[in-house]
């Protein structure tokens, strides 16, 4: 059989998430296996490199599939733009090695938080950013950030459902940048925890605001208890930025 | 009675248009009319810039209104804020002249042409922008831009539903702008007629995809006729972009 990855970006505003739970539920993989087994005429799953939450968007999600169909990767890929809704774009389709999985073979991932920081909120960002109307300190912002790159035990900013033998994780760096009235926030690492950086964004966002301070981040963390760290930011300002293999 | 002018910004999306045709009718106007009517406990009328299409988005939409209330501006801007829906925002509230008149008193105003050209369309901008797969040739879109400045008869380029006495506008400038992917195009001038901006819209596009030449657009102008010139970009792409007094 055939391994192909596909590159996809979405919307995720009207979805419940990325990943199916049971069969033609409204879910990112959901609508795409639909198409394709449509396309192949055979049930096909698609593996994801990860879960994304309901609201939560992506620029480049990947997932890799098994098939028998001979059709050319162009023509899968104008199949799935010609019958995927609107908000479900797939960017890029490849035949990889058979061994590619694209969950188990991920190096590094990117997510991108985005805040619309200013007097008024901007309406064509409304779905697509979280709005913070108090002008935020970057650079307080750019400080507490460094005590979060690093290996270390993230339970703190782990959601208290996630059920991972391991809290640590090794976040490589953390980006902030100012565009007008956009803050983006780039967080790299090997491996997030559920809702780990929406977390991170809600803690950035209370020193940002004066409410902690850099050093706050740092206890956040010695603490090992999620009800010592910030809210979780929400969904909206969340995109699924890139996966590295 | 004081004089209140407003700045808008809206997701024209969902709405008719700008321009309310009759009461309660979902329009921007009738949307931030019924606002302003609770809020002073009056019956209050805007005077917009001018009215945009089914579609059509604003960042910088202008109006002013007359009152009784003596409400600060501040107050007004927030009310407004809290009680428009999400896709409607006030940019600005400020008290003018009382012989300030939205509509007349228009020295310029600039539109901006939003189109997302690549291989596969921004998600994030599918109604926002007109999408364009095939790459556009945005110096021969420069070069036909020049024959559409300064003053001219723009019949070709108004609908034809278009009733003004005199179709003589003066195009002040446009503006190619590409930035990655997306390509604006803004368009200065003391008046336009209706659907101009997206008729030199689809007329551009269509010398970007050497459908037409730059000299064509020339053509177009001296024809005085609608039927000789492109098609009408679609709403999505347009923006008022400001209007300046």
């Amino acid at each position: 059989m055939r391994n192909i990855k596909i590159t996809i970006e979405y919307d995720g505003s009207r979805y419940k998430g990325f990943q199916r739970l049971k069969d033609n539920d409204n879910t990112i993989q959901g609508k795409i296996e639909a198409v394709l087994s449509k396309m192949a005429d055979e049930k096909i799953e698609i593996i994801g490199s990860g879960r994304t939450d309901m609201g939560v968007h992506a620029y480049n999600q990947v997932a890799n599939f098994k098939t028998n169909s001979s059709l050319s990767v162009k023509k899968v890929n104008d199949y799935l733009n010609n019958y995927l809704p609107e908000d479900i774009v797939i960017k890029n389709v490849e035949e990889v090695d058979e061994r590619f999985h694209s969950r188990y073979n991920v190096k590094q991932k990117v997510y991108l938080y985005k805040i619309n920081n200013s007097k008024t909120q901007d309406v064509f960002l409304r779905k697509y950013s979280t709005y913070i109307e108090k002008p935020l300190d970057i650079e307080l912002m750019k400080k507490a950030s460094e005590y979060l790159v690093g290996e270390h035990d993230f339970t703190s900013f782990a959601s208290s459902k996630s059920k991972k033998k391991s809290n640590v994780r090794n976040i490589h760096s953390i980006t902030i940048n100012k565009n007008k009235d956009m803050i983006d926030v780039f967080v790299e690492g090997n491996g997030f925890l559920y809702n780990m950086v929406r977390i991170i964004a809600g803690a950035l966002i209370d020193v940002g605001l004066h409410k902690k301070t850099p050093e706050d981040i740092k206890l956040m963390l010695d603490k090992k208890d999620r009800s010592k760290a910030s809210d979780t930011a929400p969904a909206k300002g969340l995109y699924l930025y890139s996966v590295k293999y």
